[in-house]
């Protein structure tokens, strides 16, 4: 899923996303949308679809992530988070029954609980605090939203997070608890938060048995384009990452045959195109060289071109998963993935 | 003519200006491209339309007007200027022969002469004599680039600029001059230089009898929306201005009901279009509120949506113009635009 934090997957449009991505669900974040332009507005407006004119789906997060991770002062409570705005420094506070009022505010397809997301390293006994006020807010959340949708049924879904920092006896443990809670689906966080890669994929598999199989799982903030399989290997349906659009923004681009950083020397008079196996607009259209001029001089269609290449190139993989294990080839495409992340690592096109 | 100074309008793909807009034709800055990637890099790369993508003509100044506005010291001579880059400070050197030459690289469809585009205002000294070199150098180009095209005849046409400041009569010789150079076009040059606007309209009417009726003229560096019927009113047939970009960046917007500046909190929650008058892309699809949000928010789609929009609301005053020209109602046009832009004077939506 791109992400669109600010109810805009910077540098694109809908149309790049939808007619040429062909992108069916992106991603937008509770907490930038709640300060500005606010939920109520966007509710007004007639929800986050209209308002950003987009006709796809739109999963929310709960905010909680960007919470700990970019707001000033903040102060953890049995029944929520205070915190200053990142913007003005204004004191805003989430409860779990707020945070999914706001994400019905905004109509999302899919809502997420608010959790606490804690950050790497922490100790065993704050992971296991966290994760229990994390299942306790689960609960709550899911309290609220079935009494608030009892007289007004909706499409929306709402999927709890599994936490439990790195044990995976505390990850084991709440995913058993959530599971009780019979959502539509269910998404494992706490993952990228600066943890050795090898460490990411534990926590799903410690997790994952414990969840139901029919029910979609989401891992959220993953991962390199050589993990994504890694990820669906351990049964991950969805995932959203800013990797491919910030790196993008930052001339670090992802092609078939390695990454390309757009801005060495080597592709100053380079005619090519950026991925000759990729068939996206940048690709179809543009040299190395003119995408190198256009990061050198610091213009904007460079974010632009760039970061429609990156989502080609995560999709394109994510298509060619869901192609290898409809025809019975996903481990034979798993292992190809393997042997050519190892034979690449390290190494540029 | 849309601006693309970097070899990008800013903001817009090339797939946007040529099927979007209907853009045909599109301005380059020698000064910027002959710095960076330089005009060897372009011209080894197959020159500026492929290299950048563009299916369409291209215009490129000579370098002459960013020399005088952009670089830091530089040193006027009979034979050139030579002038310091504003991105690292080394010493180059523009003659009227080597513009014609970076040009030729570049494959520019319409090329400019070096001209010296003096400040506003000047002594009638200053002007006259700077006129005089501008004259001497436009000589010089010519022969130089019919020298050049002799025996690889090209589809290239290279235009003079007629200067002269705020003077009619240097404006008048100036013209007469050039003439005598019988080049496929004419440029008139040294305005929005800071003068007042009644005063460049006024230069444009002191040159344009003295330039020959059945070719091109082309007013640089203009101007407002309103202003555009003016200069047709004067014989002009070509004009490039940066405003309806780099306004629209700023937040400026042209519309069809004057001026909105979308920062404006009036426009929170404003769920209409941007222009209901207008057909672009930006105005089928995105509310007022939300170019506000982006705006606000400072995201890069903001300033592509914007761009569009602001060229688009330039590219239907020129066919308006040209479709009351066709229709013999150009005078009840140009009425129309006076008594309109009277009102709209300090009004906006």
């Amino acid at each position: 899923m791109p992400v669109g934090t600010q109810a805009t997957v910077k540098g694109l449009s809908q149309r790049d996303l939808w007619d040429d991505l062909h992108a069916r669900i992106i991603l937008g974040n509770t907490y930038h949308l709640f300060l500005r332009p606010g939920h109520e507005l966007i509710g007004r407006l007639g929800g986050l679809h209209r308002f950003m004119s987009w006709p796809g789906a739109i999963l929310t997060d709960s905010g909680g992530y960007q919470v700990f991770s970019l707001s000033g002062l903040r102060k953890i409570a049995d029944e929520g988070v205070t915190f200053q705005s990142h913007l003005d420094g204004d004191t805003h506070k989430f409860t779990p029954a707020s945070t999914v009022d706001v994400q019905l505010a905004f109509g999302s397809d899919i809502m997420m609980v608010l959790d606490e997301c804690p950050a790497y390293p922490v100790s065993h006994e704050y992971a296991r605090v966290s994760m229990h006020r994390t299942v306790r807010w689960a609960e709550e959340a899911f309290g609220h939203y079935r009494q608030r949708i009892q007289n007004a049924p909706t499409r929306n879904a709402l999927f709890p997070i599994v936490q439990g920092s790195m044990f995976p006896e505390l990850r084991r443990e709440c995913a058993e608890r959530l599971f009780e809670l019979d959502a539509d689906g269910y998404a494992i966080g706490g993952l990228s938060v600066g943890e050795p890669r090898p460490l990411s994929l534990e926590m799903v598999e410690a997790s994952e048995p414990f969840l139901p199989r029919e029910r979609p799982r989401y891992a959220m903030g993953v991962g390199m384009p050589h993990e994504l399989a890694e990820y669906v290997a351990r049964g991950v349906d969805m995932m959203d990452c800013v990797l491919p659009s910030r790196n993008a923004r930052n001339g670090w681009l992802f092609t078939s045959e390695g990454r390309v950083v757009i801005k060495h020397a080597r592709y100053r008079e380079d005619a090519a195109p950026l991925d000759p196996g990729c068939g996206c607009y940048t690709c179809r259209n543009y040299s190395r060289a003119y995408l190198r001029h256009l990061f050198q001089a610091g213009e904007i269609l460079f974010a632009s071109l760039a970061t429609r290449h990156n989502l080609q190139r995560y999709l394109d993989i994510m298509g060619e998963i869901r192609q290898s294990i409809l025809g019975g080839r996903f481990p034979l495409y798993l292992n190809s993935i393997r042997n050519s992340a190892a034979q690449d690592r390290g190494a540029a096109v």
